[in-house]
């Protein structure tokens, strides 16, 4: 491969990922008026991680978790997002991936192929305290966008899909794997919203309706 | 400073930077529905960075690049984008970033805010190896965006906003300082676009609408 055809093939992937940005979420952004991207996403994390690094349970490298969650969803430009409460969509989600995985890093010279693909495997596999840690963060800012959204607006997911507190604790239980400290947050960030009474709306079109519209007027 | 005060200065600290997803740039995402945020900015130029740095002048630490690029249009959340070719907003920006910067990162431990404070000064100052890659790739990005929705979909903030293929270079010279390789780039870009007439058609409403029709018929 000659020198341009490598600049060639890294400039390719980094136009053909741009995609990431029209992938949404479930996730609503603060303002709550729209969702969340999967490219901001990924930005957003790489914060968590570089400022909440302290609190893992073991010490890890904060560079490594950055790059980890740089790429980790990556996939999801062929894939899509697969939202966490989605039974029949995560039961073929890895297979998507692994066929995005494929195209996507293939865009790249082999050793970057290599390189960023050993990184989405290190996530994925989370048996690293590095992939621990990030997979923690990867589900701790759901949960804080979320509260976010259910306390200043009253709105979220979870209430639109009638998803209930014990079942996002059941989720987001490996958030404790990577850190303790934030696993009693993403606690204390579903009893607030439990206490405030908005998962016991939760799962009727009316609920939701109501709530909106009282956000509204 | 206990450490439950810690923890929710650094939570306080990353709901508030959320916000950054909701700042529009001028560039368009590739697709072209619709202009690019902030937040999503940061993690493409993070990535770029992470694939191309094998192209920088000197020798970097990609990591500290990565980290700066994460933080470094943080600012914005209060200051909001200025566009590059905007020279009065350009006048005042320097003003607005730093009350910005002491607000913000004012949120975290002090620790904390020293740490990003500095990254975001290195970036600022561009005297590092480091600094000098990142704000190469800064500029790269946006050019590889309006290239991509240029050529693809004949329209890009540059020929709608009257900005000639000369000023564009003048503004993306820094580029050369970071990265002669990707200075080769951009050259290649805007001379592109040039050859395909879309600079001549600029600066005017009809040239831009027209364009626009074309794209949508």
């Amino acid at each position: 491969m000659s020198a341009a055809e490598r600049l060639a093939g890294q400039l390719a992937f980094l136009v053909e990922i741009d995609r990431l940005k029209q992938v949404e979420r479930m996730t609503l952004i603060t303002g709550a008026s729209r969702r969340e991207n999967t490219a901001e996403h990924s930005w957003h994390l790489a914060l968590l991680a570089m400022v909440l690094a302290e609190h893992a349970n073991q010490p890890v490298d904060v560079a490594h978790v950055v790059r980890m969650l740089l790429v980790h969803d990556i996939v999801e430009v062929d894939a899509g997002d697969t939202f966490a409460y989605d039974t029949a969509g995560n039961a073929t989600k890895v297979a998507r991936e692994q066929a995005a995985a494929d195209r996507l890093y293939g865009l790249l010279p082999a050793d970057q192929h290599a390189e960023l693909r050993a990184l989405w495997d290190e996530f994925e596999s989370g048996e690293t305290a590095e992939a621990r840690f990030a997979r923690a963060v990867d589900r701790l800012q759901p949960v804080l966008l979320n509260h976010h959204a259910g306390t200043v607006f009253g709105v979220g997911p979870w209430f639109d899909h009638g998803v209930s507190p014990a079942r996002v604790l059941e989720r987001n239980a490996p958030v404790a794997q990577g850190s303790s400290v934030l696993w009693d947050v993403v606690q204390a960030c579903v009893a607030e919203l439990d206490d405030a009474g908005l998962f016991e709306q939760a799962g009727t079109a009316q609920g939701s309706q109501r709530r909106k519209r009282e956000v509204v007027s």
